[in-house]
């Protein structure tokens, strides 16, 4: 390992332990806190060793499950060993494990879908319960006994300041020179003591670069050396550069008409390869000095930071591929003054977002024909990952936009649905949708007009017809003519495709 | 009439015309932003001239309708005499009046359902069209041309100075002591180039008293001399009672646990005789010192403010009974100093509503038994008020209580549903809901632990069993078990309620 110095506070040095001596630590039925965000940095070793020692006991049929609270999704190595395990009675706020996923979707864990913004708020008021362990992946500890985030910060502040017990993951993969990219806001408060956040623009640095943490509250300090498991982004599909040209021809025409300044506003970028090839095609698009304030940097958005297209971006975490992330690693020097990574308290503020006029852009799983939006559910009943920010973003921001592909599943299910399964944000969230159909801007426009611009400009061919004839049927036999629907028909769409798909398969 | 003292703006005196006279400046088609709010300082003449006029146009065979803006809602003056001569092409944001909802629901109007924050920058982006004409009424002008808002403030602001042309109504009725009650803010900006709104608590004035106004958008000036017709509140029922009971139990018992003050955090109370009923308990309730930021003041917070409870109320209109408006129009002098009236954009501001800790109050139509609640639709179709200012409020707030009795039409119909037909708070954005059965705390339940503390502790004992069996069943079959439902019923409940219904009365 690349030695002590990562370690700065000698006093500290003392609590270095292995990840099984650690994991032996954490009792039984508690709640746990841990760094993660969206694949990046989050413990290494401690959840593997706990998921072993889980599994032991299990094997001796005794019960040995916690509750996993992160900053949001991690990856195999916490979310998906843990799972395995049958390890976690709850997880919050966030996750995308496929694993954890079925066991939720069974009906064998409990899951917490929360706005991000509203967790470090849940947690000091102790509505979620007390937190015992925080376990915080970390590049380094300074003498002063304050600790350096590695790629995400996440909740660790909270986390640190209110688990009763932490243990810290020293990972020397991450390199040291992050030191400097944090900025950790401690001027936070309950109400009624709160005070204006002061961010004016994206760049505002007002906190500190590393985290305070009682050093009496560490009671391990475990070493790693590996990489944050981001996966590849695909090289974006057809399907992902028709979306991303839709929303930047769309940026053009609020440009050119005066509702949009030169540089746009902020970006907020939800996860995945949609959202990274609206990034991607930034580049070559004619927008200069764009920034971001967003949770996540993606593959795109760090092209476009190296490339100078844009200025600065805020955000909570690097979600970045494994090239990438190498690169990155390499060159943090060159970052450090075009990033900062915030707690997600503050990344995600509604405060902070309703200010700047962010322009926030997320995936969805299925929009109804009245720009009701569901992107948690799978038929209504089954989650796929979580609200995530994505809440704080679309309320609060400028200009709310959405995107998906028009069809799911090769074409079988239409990602337009004439009524929502799930509604994650509601008809008055939601003021654009983007497919590769087309966009379709629902802002000023009553439900039946915001009906026939989607229905017109979002839905696949393949489906625009039932949807018109459910909306020409609707007006004719609904009770009420705001927001026109058949509820008897309740969501028989979904058996018709299903049968439908069937049928195409055979 | 009480006098030219009124309008103190020597060279605007020329401007006074009749209600017919201003009315006939108004063109077709054109976009007309209104005061009023809840009921409170809407124009009181010129609506109903202008009614008049489109009525002798229709009957000479003629179109002629306006798209109507106003705060929220306003009055038969307004919104019921323009509904019944088929005057408005579309309404936005907020509209309570039975003929306008009956010409929404015929599909025979537009209406435009937004958060009441969300207004303010629509406008100024200009995502709603130009706005022609302002309509404002004011209890007077100033020497300097400066308007004093009447009992509320609402959209004032963003209507004057956005709208090419001005008519004002003074309205002699409305008291001249008002004149310091507002406090308009002038600090708001577009991004990028928004600062902190720097409100620290529910009594910071941070902005001037009166209205600016260029003298020369003013076309005509109309003096009035008529009361708000505001409806009475019907003396707190027996439920409004009980669920009233149940909120001042819970915030003793969070008090108690130290998670809330003793003095409580600033009070949002949405509108009804339910959210009045709260008001007026409180008077007798173990606390003292408190304070409201919300929109409207109703006869039980102005009781509270009379008696000394509530040290102080922000709001954006005084939506009083008759015999409270008479009494607080002769003691003006006495609340000056205890109560402040924004424009709904600093009333509503999310910024605001999350730095100060908000506790807010609302009503609701359907909460599912996963705690997803629709505010606005009757059976997911017909439009009842609208959302209001209730989505500012619940996503922002420290703490978001819904409340309603726990079925509607005589016991007829239950509003706790197996799954709402309608959703305008999220289960991500209701922490409590209360009815007169009991209080459901939601905070850190997932979806099937709600909803079993929904159907206990909130259900009406005659809907509990079809509830429980619904949930039971949605557990066996159900696709996910995340949040099980069974999709292929639809809504069927609706019908055997109906049928229910039909067979009761029969
Ligand atoms: C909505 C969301 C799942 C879309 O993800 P994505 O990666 O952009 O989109 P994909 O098209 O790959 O869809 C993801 C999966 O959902 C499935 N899916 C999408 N729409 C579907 C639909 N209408 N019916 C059934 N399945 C659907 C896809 O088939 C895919 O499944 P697979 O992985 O088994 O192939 C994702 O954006 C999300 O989780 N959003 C909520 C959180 C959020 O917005 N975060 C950003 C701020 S934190
Ligand atoms: C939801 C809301 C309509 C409830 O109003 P309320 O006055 O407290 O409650 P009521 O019980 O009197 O219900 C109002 C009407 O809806 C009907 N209703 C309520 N629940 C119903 C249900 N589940 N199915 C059918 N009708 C229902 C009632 O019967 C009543 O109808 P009526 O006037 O014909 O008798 C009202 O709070 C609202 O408009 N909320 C949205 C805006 C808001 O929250 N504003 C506050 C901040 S601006």
């Amino acid at each position: 390992m690349a030695g002590q110095n990562r370690i700065r506070n000698a006093q500290l040095r003392s609590k270095i332990m292995t990840a099984d001596q650690a994991a032996a630590l954490i009792p039984k039925g508690c709640n746990v806190g841990m760094s993660g965000f969206t694949g990046a940095g989050y413990p290494k070793a401690v959840p593997i060793a706990l998921a072993e020692r889980m599994n032991a006991i299990h094997a001796a049929g005794e019960d040995f499950k916690i509750s996993v609270w992160t900053g949001a999704s991690t990856a195999p190595e916490l979310d998906g060993v843990l799972a395995k395990v049958d390890g976690m009675e709850l997880r919050l706020p966030y996750q995308s494990d496929p694993t954890c996923r079925k066991r939720i979707n069974a009906g064998e864990m409990d899951y917490l879908d929360i706005h991000l913004s509203h967790v470090g708020q849940f947690v000091w008021g102790g509505y979620l319960g007390k937190l015992d362990v925080a376990i915080i992946e970390v590049v380094g500890i300074r003498e002063d006994g304050s600790l350096i985030s590695s790629s995400s910060v996440g909740n660790n502040k909270t986390w640190l300041d209110c688990a009763d017990k932490v243990i810290i993951e020293v990972n020397h993969w991450q390199n040291e020179a992050l030191e400097g990219v944090h900025d950790v806001y401690y001027g936070t408060q309950l109400p009624p003591k709160r005070k204006p956040i002061p961010i004016l623009s994206a760049s505002d640095r007002i906190g500190e670069t590393g985290l305070r943490c009682d050093p009496n509250k560490i009671i391990a300090i475990v070493e790693t050396d590996a990489p944050d498991r981001n996966s590849p982004f695909s090289p974006p599909d057809e399907n992902s550069r028709l979306i991303a040209g839709h929303i930047i021809e769309f940026f053009g025409h609020e440009v050119k008409r005066g509702r949009l300044p030169k540089e746009l506003l902020p970006l907020q970028s939800g996860v995945g390869n949609v959202a990274n090839a609206v990034m991607e095609q930034l580049q070559n698009a004619p927008f200069d000095n764009l920034t971001a304030y967003t949770e996540v940097l993606q593959d795109g958005m760090f092209n476009l930071l190296r490339s100078g297209k844009m200025a600065f971006a805020s955000a909570t975490a690097l979600s970045l591929s494994p090239e990438a992330a190498e690169e990155f690693n390499r060159d943090v020097a060159k970052y450090r003054d075009k990033l900062v990574l915030r707690p997600q308290e503050i990344s995600n503020h509604p405060e902070v977002i309703r200010r700047l006029g962010v322009i926030a852009m997320n995936g969805l799983i299925e929009a109804d024909i009245y720009g009701n939006v569901n992107s948690t559910h799978i038929r209504g009943t089954s989650i796929m990952n979580g609200i995530g920010g994505s809440g704080d973003f679309a309320r609060n921001s400028w200009l709310s936009i959405f995107m998906t592909p028009s069809s799911a599943k090769n074409g079988a299910i239409s990602c337009i649905v004439p009524m929502a399964t799930h509604v994650d944000h509601t008809e008055h969230d939601v003021q654009v949708i983007v497919t590769e159909q087309g966009l379709a801007d629902l802002r000023g426009l009553s439900p039946k007009k915001r009906a026939r611009v989607i229905i017109e400009n979002c839905a696949h061919p393949y489906f625009k017809p039932a949807l018109n004839e459910y909306f020409e049927r609707a007006q004719k036999y609904s009770h009420g003519q705001h927001t026109p629907h058949i509820l008897d028909e309740g969501f028989t769409f979904l058996s018709e495709w299903q049968a439908d798909m069937t049928a195409r398969d055979a």
